[in-house]
């Protein structure tokens, strides 16, 4: 089969890799009929993520079809319409026992595409199935659903939940990508006075007013200025970081107010200075965290009911094996304008939305 | 009066001040019969604490007798005995109205010894005194109430109570002198399955291990390594960090385990390096604060059913006029073994405690 393989930091191509198979009988093989790609992709080919091997096929986000499952596999079966979740889980370590399935010590948490091959390929295998896929309601399309394979848990666990974001509070988020329009998004269920996005980019601040942001400021011309002016000086509630790099972190941390939480959701390549002499005294809350994935049957649910808008963030579609154009273009976001790429099959995805 | 007086970095005395009176209706004055120095004393005498002019009397600490009273005060009067806190709270504003005391904006938070003249005198006005001295239950002794001015509070609720330290964790504390034996004394409340002290003295480690902690570690010597033996490799559920130093800071976010909790409660006077490419993936939270004092009345209520260790905490004495000499002991502890010092009139205290 094909897959897009990373060999070393700038390297990487679509080209011809062993087809997956079983190897434990919690195992499941997934035909891949749509995926997309990550940011955290981005940062694994800069060489942000030097656990990933050269040789591992990225991706760790996909719909598709179980075409084989092992013998102690009990919930899914070959045929089954299923999302690959970006962590999959043992379910029986301490993490999984408390739900913190991202921190999975049975061999679970985040390794599709990080640290053994990932979706971006035709086929997929899938270790602990059970526990790492969901079957998917029939009234959700495959490229709604694949958002929800990390990016809308990621954002609302990580950024919206981990925040704390309460009724009536100034939300900034900053970093208007798909992850942070994504918390834009999911910081709207919880009812905030306001939400201000922060980014460099006109584009991304023009989606993020359609997600819903009530504000928007540029990254470069002092956006502290703009949440002081709307909170009375005091700074906003919560910060929610989706950028990745030290200087968005420690312009959160001037950006919160006295008792407010920095919830830190970029993938980070290098450290960050801390002003711990302002801060000591701040009562600030700073948060990291990979995501879990505990809110994606709820995200499904809302997803089936229309309730979260997935489909405005995905700005490009192509085939599967045009994965290389695909990359360029989603890394050339300043340009073209991307969000959110989708790959696969059309026609897999005509067989598999049934009639409503 | 004499007063203990910041002249700027590196330069104080005890020497002659204006007698503090009455400005506002809500004001009271106290007669100091027990103050104690604290570790922030000795950051604000290094010049890590900026906003504290020259001029200012020193101290945030207090047992005494309210002398004179304001007109709007009620609920306390001149003849009453009182703990002079050191936050003080408007009780009026948005983060009073919340409980944040600490982070005031009606005119209090911590100002005594740092914004306006503080308690290392022989008299002290206390700001919005309804709200900000505590009567004494008659029980508890000077020397014992007088360190739940700030250092039992500030450990138990911006290390303890923001590090949830809960039943069964594995806690760490680095830093052991008067602000990590006080974190180690209430995190025991919590039942926690152990505590490890880390410090570089030996005598304050011996001190932890009086204060209950059950194991102790030399910061010079990799305490990481213990903390990750004693946890299978996972780190620690809850570090508290006491020192306010940046080694000390980042050494605590090498022994937190995934989804565990840092709590800072050191006066720090420069940045830290926040290893955001190991943690980004960690679920850590880091929180930061001033005490609120919140739990003053609890603690109060404690220590008169001698359940806090306070008196473990005091290493030395002194009459109120030599405070010079008492910095100097506290100043170099490393030498002195001082831990908590007090001073104050031992006449006072004789009268102000009535026969049980």
């Amino acid at each position: 089969m094909k897959g897009y393989v990373f060999h070393g930091p700038g390297q990487s191509a679509w080209e011809d890799v062993p087809d997956p198979a079983i190897k434990e009988p919690t195992d499941a093989v997934v035909r891949v009929d749509a995926v997309t790609i990550c940011g955290t992709d981005l940062h694994i080919l800069k060489g942000d993520v030097p656990e990933v091997r050269p040789g591992t096929v990225l991706g760790h986000e996909a719909v598709g079809e179980i075409v084989e499952a092992g013998s102690d596999v009990r919930t899914v079966r070959p045929g089954d319409r299923v999302l690959v979740s970006c962590i999959t889980s043992c379910g029986r370590c301490r993490f999984c026992r408390e739900g913190m399935y991202g921190q999975c010590r049975g061999g679970g948490g985040w390794i599709l595409g990080h640290l053994i091959d990932g979706t971006q390929a035709e086929y997929v295998r899938v270790p602990h199935a059970d526990l790492s896929v969901h079957a998917l309601p029939g009234a959700v399309e495959s490229r709604d659903a694949v958002l929800l394979a990390d990016i809308f848990p990621t954002s609302y666990e990580v950024g919206v939940l981990n925040g704390r974001v309460r009724p009536g509070d100034t939300v900034a988020v900053v970093g208007a990508g798909p992850i942070g329009l994504a918390a834009i998004a999911t910081a709207r269920l919880f009812s905030p006075e306001r939400i201000v996005a922060v980014d460099l980019a006109a584009s991304r601040l023009e989606a993020a007013r359609r997600l819903g942001a009530d504000a928007v400021a540029d990254a470069g011309e002092a956006p502290e200025q703009l949440i002081a002016d709307l909170t009375d000086g005091l700074g906003a509630d919560v910060v929610i970081e989706a950028v990745g790099v030290p200087e968005s972190f420690e312009l959160c941390t001037r950006m919160v107010r006295p008792g407010g939480h920095v919830a830190n959701i970029g993938v980070h390549g290098r450290p960050a200075t801390l002003h711990l002499e302002d801060l000591w005294i701040k009562n600030v809350t700073i948060t990291t965290g990979l995501v879990d994935t505990r809110s994606t049957p709820t995200l499904l649910r809302m997803t089936a009911a229309g309730r979260l808008p997935t489909a405005e963030l995905v700005t490009h579609t192509f085939p599967l094996e045009h994965m290389e154009e695909a990359y360029d273009v989603f890394s050339r976001a300043a340009d073209t304008g991307a969000l959110k790429v989708v790959l696969g099959a059309p026609s897999h995805d005509d067989l598999a939305v049934p009639a409503a």
